[in-house]
């Protein structure tokens, strides 16, 4: 069974972390929902509280089959602050093994340096973040993936990402399955 | 400031509700998050906890711009069972005020005699419930509205679902820009 893990930290965008846990575990991924700074509940940018069930500084070490990063502001700056957030992202880029970033996301990922040359996209209001970070920026698809590394650009996005997280992790097939169950649109 | 009730009852489906609170938060209407049963946090089909703000019991008296349900099993079931919902439900169909239903959800409108000969949508899986219950059942669209009644498909029709709530309470124009800055595919 695929293991992965989506860092909480407060301000994080609640239908970008909702949306990509709910799709996982419907396909039987277990899914780590790891609080950055203490545990317990962590407070959505839009007043949602969501409880996270183990902190992030408890699961540093361990390896995950994807690591993925939900948007929101000032969810991105707060992961952007952490080491433990800077630790397992470069680790996951390091091995090239499954990194995902959604909506102000991928701004952390080109400011480490992750983005250069690579194929990506983002939340149009941190377009330029990518830019200047060497990204090979694609406006023009709402998910977009560069071998193990996966982008999107919003809350409006969320469903359609969660699935091509799927698909990276070799579930295209439940990805299939759950477009059709969860009445997802056609994509572009 | 519109003011709007989303019930929550264990089991409900997460995007759905999410999205719902999410949207609706950006357009500034004031959401209040209620739990069926004891108060606290709220565990979702998925697993995932989400906190409420207060215990419907405490609130059911109060008028509401508009009642949302969110789908879910057994969060329909666990709605349909609990004597607060029937009251809101009912006081609200009956003042003509908004009331609106994604997923399963409109099953339970249906099973009131709440549906009988308007146009409305569901899940597929709860279809026939909405057609015995005497609906008027389109399953040719991702929304459908029929006067201040709105029902609406599945986890990927959510954020559709909750824009054209705030066209029902009045606040179309908010819709139109939150659908840009959220990313939001083009509609069917």
């Amino acid at each position: 069974m695929a293991r992965v893990l989506i860092p909480l930290a407060p301000g994080f965008e609640e239908i970008e972390a909702v949306s990509t846990i709910d799709v996982l575990r419907r396909a039987d991924v277990e899914v780590v929902v790891a609080a950055v700074g203490d545990g317990g509940s962590v407070v959505g940018s839009h007043g949602i509280a969501v409880r996270a069930e183990v902190r992030l500084r408890d699961v540093r070490d361990e390896e995950f089959d994807a690591v993925i990063l939900p948007g929101g502001e000032p969810g991105v700056t707060n992961l952007d602050a952490d080491p433990d957030v800077t630790a397992v992202v470069e680790r996951q880029a390091r091995a090239g093994r499954p990194l995902a970033a959604i909506c102000a996301a991928p701004r952390l990922l080109a400011q480490r340096g992750l983005l250069r040359g690579r194929e990506a996209t983002s939340h149009p209001s941190v377009g330029s973040h990518l830019r200047a970070g060497g990204a090979a920026y694609d406006d023009a698809h709402r998910v977009v993936r560069d071998g193990m590394l996966l982008t999107s650009r919003g809350p409006g996005t969320a469903i359609e990402f969660a699935l091509e997280t799927l698909e990276m992790l070799g579930l295209g097939a439940r990805a299939t399955e759950l477009r059709r169950a969860m009445l997802v649109a056609a994509p572009d």
